[in-house]
């Protein structure tokens, strides 16, 4: 039932394939959406493999920084060749599924200008400028990214401190980098790729202050591609990761552009300095809604490859003897190793399902915009924020312990896991710091628990909220020794817990302020409570919409293996809030204790179709870059071969060592006794 | 009372610095031991900064591995150069003090020619042997390392497969790494350093396996310093850090050595072939007691700078308005900014108390051993090797969180906190994956715990575990609204915890067994109960160490601030295990709660002192290696002057961009219709 064995494969793994119950292509196609996605991701990876000139001549993590941006731009070029012919329709997942391959996750020059600088001009520029900079932008007339960050601020938008003070007289914008935290600073493709970017700087026109807003501006020549006068634009230094991107810093020395480079479909500076406001709207939000469900979807994808790395390399990996004179076994074979690997599958589904539901409830969203109805968005921004702040965050927890559960061979680059913990990592503070965001999420919650306290029940409840306003929930806890429980026993649990944060944490800001503090001030001291509400909020959505998407699985084989994966994700979040759920004797004990022996049942039942649980992620050995899960199961020769080729090797004696460590040695053997 | 006041330095660090109520002197010579050793430290720090030829030219970051790899070697030279001046008695915490501010965390040569190659000398050859390799060694007339772990064979050393045949007719060896996985991997200072090497080979001789033996070998030539013939020997490419370290791998073709390259301390070959087996000795389990109650304190220093680094940032960094019109505030009066960092630097305190309290245990050991007992090795094993699986986890998730609570500067290099981590996560996995220990240090648990159960009190009871056999314990928790507790309160209540989990992994095993399965797959099959057992133990330790250390300062006002520390850490930890102390009604869900207020009322009475505790771990700057840790507080400028140095930005535009890039854009612009 397994699609992947092939001849010629460690037999370790061909055996533990041959276990399978399932067929991998269905659960493939599940994670995937659809056969037909998992067969243009097949067909894209064989384009890609056939043709040699798109892959790396080296593995980037040999190259400095200075071959991986040459690297890279070489395969721009390639990019755009190739495009065509293997993407004629260009549908945007096939797009992203070429780019990865391609580029896989170090950084590609055109990310920000296709995610940002783009979607900015669409969104923000009048007719006249979209007609002028639209074309340009997508034929790659100029290459352009978005800078808003500085050195000094990054969350709270309003206190930028680039200027644009506007100049009637020659109907010009000045941009200034008064200060040096003013310095634009994390731009992705900023240093040394574009030659245009989206700027977000103060408007300041007629002796007045307006805030941020944004503007198109041209920084390099267009044939030099030389930084312009009074711009000082470069790199900002390696970084835990994603070193291929050139992220970069920008000062403004007083440069002048003309008036009709700010962006100006929603807010407009007349030529003589008038400002008008824009038209306030929300749909700004819904973009970060996109781009957090979006977000989900690859870490929760991030979180699958380090399992499926580490799920193969553990079965390969062979330590211990558990019947004497039998050999050693598979480090599979330890229950800690299982633990430690097994909850990390079952979450990668549980977050990829959370990701889908939320891009569908958005995409449910802009229906509902075009019928005049906005009001799903505050539901929306709270849970993606939520989200946002919780997935990111176990994931990476998660690929560390994929990466340590590899042992000495997790550290180094060949298993692909340092490089991907990296990467993945910066998706905790990137697109709205997490803790910020898990705050935003409680602000939603605090409102519900006002509405709950003040018995001011709202018109419309969101179904994601509405057990916060369920006065008929269970008062005691349904968990059991059952394997195989209705997950509704769960979300009960979770819900509880979730509720119960929600008000306690309410509580806490009004006696706070009863207390004498502000509002401000009260929930700033209260962020804590607040945090624990919205992770508890978030687990009752996700763990809903995983059991929601297992219940309705038709292939049978499939979802027996989805539901083992279910219980699994249950039992074990029951474990991660034992205490939340003792805390008021909703539950005892002993129902803790009957989750953990679950959570070791299951684990034993999942383990024989582990590999095919992981093989069925499809992912292909380029995307996990990691001579440690190789599909082939070929470990070891694969780490020699790609040692071998680690640019030190170049050399069997250092060129410098008769210089040093030679000349030291020389010495101390001339003046020796012995 | 803050003596690190300086004019110039960023106003808002000496406002805090101001605030400080107690001597930074004081707590600092508290923590590093002595008054006289923090003058050490600062004494061979200002040497350091007097001789720039130590420094590097320019961050060890912005080089490719050759040129770390050049500039360490440079460094060796002038290392040797003046060590005579600055530490002429050879004091050896001394000596590490100058090698970490000459070679910081990346990688140092000589590192294992010192701590594995010298001391294995040391302990395993005979009289002879020493009598000519030592003085060579430590006169560095050779450069060596230590080679044991092997592509496939790392824990279990039983199963090493390189091989060391021993042919009577030559008397010789003929060392060889007959499969792909015999290949030695991982030896730090292997692939380009050392011309000699200690390695681990299983012994053969007439026809017999006698498994892993130590051996003593030339692997290039002393002039040349060209491997020898027979020999492979290569850098295994780059990891998730220290990357100025040349990690090797190695592989012998029927390579020859002399009988007497075997060390002969212990087992012996005789001339024909005869093999005489060591008197068994339990020291070397010593050893390894030692180099991990070393490691507890070097990973508690690693927490210390990361906390360092993210206090006196997060005074810096301001982010949103808490009184509106007052301007924004310092990111630290967010009490999850606090929430975030201060349990860090109380865990850096506990966790420097419990490796300092290791290493006495360990010298008393040592005085036993020379008065012929040697009993208390068991509990110094158990609790050596549960102190090394906790506190090497904690830390790195505690530098994780300091890192993360930067913000996006903290992903960046510049902050010092992704090689700080990355070095720090690497001791997770070496001297003894972190699992493996913990079980380690759960089988003696299970040992006690049979005790009990059986009713057969062992005749002599370490400290350590006696609390275990303690059978008037109480039976209710104390813990309470007071942030000021009898610490015995909580120490108590981390006792039952710790009594429960090993009684219970204890009573699993049994009926494990029971049930059929054998003792080995029983224990394979309770690792996760085993290791919340041996997790829970060592908090006991750790928790215990810190109070009494605590109510042995006789500093008021230092006791003040540790007494607080002390109690942020125990408040913690109760969060930490509230299931744990929940689940058979020991602890009500309201004692949970006073212990939740409790940390946030001691982070409020900590929150002036802050910076001051910070600077009190006397970190230098060189040892911070951050601009966001800087002791002046000059963060911004510091962060820019940094990034103008990266490599990238020798070139305003990059040499390849008319190739790539600049092409695509030319092309389009030919093309474009507008």
């Amino acid at each position: 039932m397994n699609r992947l064995i092939q001849s010629g494969d460690n037999s370790l793994l061909t055996e533990e394939r041959k276990k399978c119950t399932f067929d991998t292509d269905v659960l493939a196609a599940i994670f995937h959406e659809s056969e037909q996605k998992v067969r243009r991701r097949r067909e894209i990876y064989q384009y890609y493999l056939k043709h040699k000139e798109l892959h790396d001549p080296e593995p980037v993590e040999f190259m400095d920084r200075y071959h991986r941006l040459e690297n890279a731009q070489r395969k721009v070029v390639l990019l755009k060749k190739h495009l065509p012919t293997i993407i004629p329709d260009l549908n945007i997942e096939d797009m992203h599924t070429f780019v990865t391959l391609v580029f896989h996750h170090d950084g590609y020059p055109l990310g920000l200008h296709n995610v940002m600088a783009i979607p900015t001009i669409l969104n923000n520029a009048d007719e006249e400028q979209a007609r002028e900079w639209l074309p340009k932008a997508r034929n790659l007339e100029f290459i352009s990214t978005y800078a808003q960050t500085e050195l000094g601020h990054g969350t709270n938008l309003r206190k930028l401190e680039t200027t644009a003070t506007y100049d009637p007289k020659t109907q010009e914008f000045i941009l200034n980098s008064p200060t040096v935290t003013s310095t634009k600073w994390w731009p992705g493709n900023l240093a040394k790729v574009s030659n245009y970017i989206v700027v977000v700087a103060r408007l300041i026109s007629n002796g007045k202050d307006y805030g941020p807003h944004p503007f198109f501006v041209q920084i390099r020549d267009p044939k030099t591609h030389k930084s312009l006068p009074g711009v000082t634009v470069g790199d900002i230094g390696p970084k835990f990761g994603i070193n291929t991107t050139d992220n970069g810093f920008l000062r403004f020395d007083k440069v002048r552009i003309p008036r009709r480079a700010m962006f100006m479909k929603n807010a407009k500076v007349l030529p003589d300095g008038t400002y008008v406001p824009p038209v306030h709207s929300k749909l700004a939000y819904g973009t970060m809604v996109y781009v957090r469900s979006v977000m989900i979807t690859g870490m929760a994808r991030d979180l699958a490859q380090a399992a499926t790395i580490t799920t193969r390399y553990s079965t390969i990996r062979k330590q211990g003897e558990i019947e004497p004179g039998k050999g050693e076994v598979s480090v599979l074979e330890y229950q800690t190793q299982r633990y430690r690997v097994f909850p990390q599958i079952a979450r990668a589904w549980a977050y990829e399902i959370a990701g889908r539901y939320t891009r569908m409830m958005y995409s449910q969203f802009l229906k509902d915009v075009n019928e005049g109805k906005a009001d799903v968005l505050p539901d929306l921004h709270a849970i993606s924020s939520g989200l946002k702040g919780v997935v990111t965050h176990q994931v990476c927890l998660g690929i560390e312990q994929c990466r340590m559960a590899c042992g000495g061979h997790g550290y180094s680059d060949v298993s692909g896991l340092p490089q991907l913990f990296a990467f993945a990592v910066g998706g905790c503070t990137y697109e709205g710091e997490n803790m910020v965001l898990l705050l935003q999420c409680a602000r939603y919650l605090v409102k519900c628990a006002a509405a709950i306290r003040f018995n001011q029940k709202p018109s419309r409840i969101s179904p994601i909220a509405a057990y916060l306003f369920n006065e008929n929930a269970a008062k005691k806890c349904r968990i059991n020794q059952d394997t195989d429980s209705d997950p509704e026993v769960f979300l009960e649990a979770f819900e509880h817990i979730a509720k119960r944060l929600t008000l306690k944490a309410f509580d806490r800001l009004q006696s706070l302020q009863q207390g004498g503090l502000t509002k401000d001030k009260a929930w700033a001291e209260s962020g804590v409570d607040l945090r624990r509400a919205a992770t508890a909020h978030t687990r009752t959505f996700i763990a809903r919409q995983f059991a929601n998407m297992v219940s309705g699985v038709k292939d049978l084989a499939s979802r027996a293996v989805l539901k083992d994966l279910l219980q699994l994700f249950l039992n074990y979040e029951v474990l991660e809030c034992d205490g939340d759920l003792l805390f008021d004797g909703y539950a005892l004990g002993q129902q803790i204790e009957f989750a953990r022996n679950n959570v070791y049942e299951i684990m034993n039942r999942l383990r024989p179709n582990a590999v095919s649980i992981v093989d069925s992620f499809d992912f292909t050995d380029r995307e996990l870059n990691s001579a440690l899960g190789r599909r082939d199961g070929h470990v070891y020769e694969n780490m020699l071969e790609w040692a071998k080729k680690s640019p030190l090797n170049k050399h069997d004696v250092m060129p410098f060592h008769h210089q040093y460590l030679g000349k030291v040695m020389e010495e101390a053997r001339a003046h020796s006794k012995l």
